[in-house]
């Protein structure tokens, strides 16, 4: 009897054990933005174009990480890809703000040290990912703004550029439109006398990029960069360069990054409310995104976030139509998704 | 024997009811920052002018409350007084950055609705924390940074000033005193080679004010404000304006306002963390900012906090020499504290 429950036990053991080394490691994980992405409005080309983008993403983020190189590396290469193109709202492809200028923000958070940077409302640096890496890495700050944050971003190397260079003629006429409609919406809400200065348009504050990785060493690191909100006013600041908002990593729980509605994003600490449920009540990365995305929904906010945790589990739960998103597990194989 | 166990037990019941009702009942908590504040250095008229600031905003703050408005209304009204006041860093009094400019940050949040507003970089408006106030209740945004910040103040109807307003001599001198050790220190630095660009000096960093509120309703209310750091370089902004780093309130757990190095308050979500501890693993809200200030001893930072929970109970750690500080409870009893 005795050396029959002690088999069972051992039994117990090895099929646990067998389980977590079958698992799936996922190692990268991506976002480019949640939002009204719907299959019905969406060319062959288009669609082909954005996993084209995705895809080459993952790669240069998984062969960053296999060539030995950090998590950290790895989120920025990736995050790279997607700031150069001009499909995503990050770097070239950056929305306009109401007077017409391509005002971006972005940040970084190394899960290994919990050191952090981030950058908002910067113009004329071509990657504003390497500029929050920079502000981590070579300054002893975490967060700079504007002006003084271009002045940094040169003084540490990076490429500068006109600010003509994030022109796109579609994102040009994204914000005419918006302009119209705003005007449109703005006599209609003087009516009902419900206006407020800075309304939100819920179809223009989407298309943030993100990255969250796991390398070799066991080190997280997750990213977010964005262009912010078409047609946006007030100098506004979204969640991407808040740490503990759109972007968190610790080597403890998880690398976040959010997607969204920022300002119920930032209201619900949402990248460091994850990380604390993971810590303090012991959930799945999976279930303790949930509950906090169920949070931002309760409240009308919307969007998605992905997170990965230092295991290798990961999730990309969106309360939206869709999300731009991706994986590329340890041996190499990547997923693309945009729809529900 | 039963009737003498229920006597006994109405008997700890009674006990309990009374050592509660018993307790006091805080009702507003707020500081002026921590920093090397040493009685040594202090001439009893300076202590005197800073007690007296400190009871004037508690005294305003405990009116506000007492007549029956919003703990919100107090926090907005008691940092006026702080702000006004060329002691503290933050309003008049405001230290200068590396270009002899006043560059304020500010944030306020309402836990009972979790609305939240900030603003970063501003060098016009008088009361930056109304700014903040401003921008959670008449914009759909969280957080405006820099000249679009200022024109939505003013645009507000908030009291714009010439930026001239903020300058006192005694911040001016600093700021002399600041870039003359820092060139020393720059070349010592480059003798070891470890110098970052924007390297901070440990005693510019201080002097943050802020306060927490509750109303007869229950409802807390939390807010910050600061100039940032004496000889600040590149648009540096500091946790203050960080809903969950420098402030969060939350009616479930507590209000907290932060004061001390920010980077290290942005990185370790310090406002938000002792919210999460209390809320997911049932923490007092002494033994929660204990154990999230001790986070950021380790790491290397210091400051200090102030924060209080639903029920009224009050906790103002700090890990530096002294941080000016204050309490009221419900029955107007007022209390000043500088020193350890």
């Amino acid at each position: 009897m005795r050396i029959k429950f002690i088999m069972l036990l051992l039994c117990v053991f090895a099929n646990t054990s067998f389980a977590q080394d079958a698992k799936e490691k996922y190692v990268l994980v991506i976002h480019g933005g949640a939002g009204t992405i719907l299959k019905k409005n969406m060319s062959a080309e288009k669609e082909a174009a954005y996993r084209a983008a995705l895809t080459l993403a993952l790669q240069t983020g998984y062969k960053t990480l296999t060539s030995g190189k950090t998590s950290l590396d790895a989120v920025e290469a990736t995050i790279h890809i997607l700031e150069d193109s001009p499909l995503f709202n990050a770097g070239k492809g950056a929305v306009f703000t109401h007077d017409g200028r391509n005002e971006m923000d972005a940040s970084v958070m190394d899960g290994k040290t919990l050191m952090a940077g981030a950058v908002a409302g910067v113009t004329t640096i071509k990657n504003p990912i390497s500029a929050a890496r920079a502000v981590m890495e070579k300054s002893e700050h975490v967060m700079m703004v504007g002006q003084g944050a271009e002045v940094f971003a040169k003084q540490s190397g990076l490429t500068i550029v006109n600010p003509k260079y994030f022109y796109t003629k579609e994102r040009w006429d994204g914000l005419q439109q918006a302009i119209k409609e705003d005007s449109i919406k703005t006599v209609l809400d003087h009516g009902n006398k419900k206006t407020k200065l800075g309304t939100i348009n819920r179809d223009y504050k989407f298309g943030t990029v993100g990255a969250v990785a796991l390398d070799k060493s066991g080190n997280l690191a997750a990213g977010t960069s964005t262009g912010g909100m078409t047609n946006k006013k007030y100098g506004r600041v979204g969640d991407s360069p808040i740490i503990g908002a759109g972007t968190y990593a610790n080597n403890a729980t998880a690398g976040i990054s959010c997607t969204g509605w920022g300002e119920f994003y930032i209201r619900n600490v949402v990248a460091h409310d994850i990380s604390a449920m993971m810590e303090y009540k012991n959930l799945s990365v999976a279930d303790a995104a949930k509950a906090v995305l169920d949070k931002v929904g309760k409240m009308g906010g919307d969007g998605g976030l992905i997170a990965l945790d230092k295991l290798g589990n990961v999730t990309m739960p969106f309360n939206t139509e869709g999300m731009y998103r991706g994986t590329v597990t340890a041996d190499g194989k990547i997923e693309v998704q945009i729809y529900k």
